[in-house]
């Protein structure tokens, strides 16, 4: 079994450790279209039409399914690479809404939803959790986390003091969404500022997706992992030997 | 006199709202590649690529100069550019160190340089700097400085403790290069910051520029601004309204 894994930038890494960790195919393809990052501040056309690009790259290789790791491309994109597609392809936003109701039989439950302003204009995961009959929604676009992650600020005092300016009026929630592939980086800081609050992490809400939804129960003794992007790919590859060696060793 | 104005994104406005202050043109295009910013992460040859791309665009417009507002396009992307176009080019690097030069009588002043990584790794403001005999040089990449401003956090504790970050262990320096379009919104925070430093601003040391090397004596009573931008040009002039109004009332 072959994945693509397609990302803005080096973001859609976090989901392929996942993906790996959890053995669900022999081989992942990674595009990371670092010339372009970030889509988070882009206009819907200009990630679709960034996505269809990546898609035709994708073709190239014979992959059973393409992932959208970035929560953007989801919001976005979705719909346009399913329609040009010769394989299935996947969002995260749905798994992840899936992925919060199968931990919350509290349809009351006040959730959470951090994103970058594309994803959360988008209002995808509010109209899907609305669906599944969740109502206490609070959106939010932290546009610091992003750049604050990629300059490995993970703790300290530039995070907390901007977690502090993002979420100082807020109620702590039950759930939060870690709505951005990002996050999960800095998901102990978020979870230290509201230690009551389950996260939603886009990784590992895809693997329960794709055992669940698409019956992918077969696992693989080893994940070949082949990383492409649109400039500098030996950075993502560093960036790749930092986040994914120190639970695969 | 006409002038095309070509940044990464909104930033080079800073540029633009000097030119406008100080009548130099009759007309200005400005050019945003609002899809692809920012370009202070991006390597060298994607940058010029994208600068090749953009000179196209000022192909369309009879314009006597294009001036590249970007220090990441000025570092890496005058040469090429210089090259291919049928008018003249500047950036704002040798106007920033020539602005610096015309100030300091004294070599051994300290001069602290602030911009994006690309521009800091090009070192061509260092180099540019050892040339006319400066030799007290520190550069630094604050690289969250940049979504700061574009959060619209030109004051306020998330600036403050990131400044502290970048600064804590730097002497204060005699002067500061805001070696980034956006830097001169936050100008008075990093004054307040280094009280005692003179701060160079890309917009001033490109009016002087003009000149004292290109001889631009002539005043034009309007100064008529075209916008355009790669995605969401009405994002681009919202941002226009709000940054020259101001003083162009």
């Amino acid at each position: 079994m072959r994945a693509g894994v397609f990302d803005s930038g080096v973001g859609g890494l976090t989901v392929v450790k996942s993906l790996k960790e959890h053995k669900l195919f022999s081989e992942i393809i990674y595009f990371g279209d670092t010339a372009r990052v970030p889509y988070g501040v882009k206009d819907k056309n200009t990630i679709i039409r960034y996505s269809l690009e990546a898609l035709e790259f994708f073709k190239n290789f014979d992959i059973d399914i393409m992932i959208a790791a970035c929560n953007s491309v989801s919001a976005y994109a979705i719909t346009e690479l399913r329609k040009n597609a010769p394989f299935k392809v996947s969002g995260v936003i749905e798994p992840g809404v899936l992925a919060l109701k199968r931990r919350s039989a509290d349809k009351n439950a006040s959730i959470l939803i951090l994103g970058t302003r594309a994803t959360i204009e988008s209002r995808r995961y509010e109209t899907l959790l609305h669906k599944h009959g969740f109502n206490n929604i609070t959106s939010l676009a932290p546009s610091l986390f992003v750049p604050i992650v990629e300059e490995g600020l993970f703790e300290g005092k530039v995070l907390e003091t901007t977690m502090k300016h993002y979420f100082k009026e807020l109620e702590a929630p039950d759930f939060i969404i870690l709505g951005c592939t990002h996050f999960p980086l800095i998901a102990k800081a978020i979870g230290n500022y509201f230690p009551n609050a389950v996260l939603i992490h886009s990784g590992e809400a895809i693997v329960e997706y794709l055992e669940k939804e698409y019956d992918y129960t077969r696992r693989f003794e080893e994940t070949h992992l082949k990383l492409f992007a649109s400039e500098n790919p030996d950075r993502l590859k560093a960036t790749a030997n930092i986040w994914l060696n120190d639970t695969l060793q």
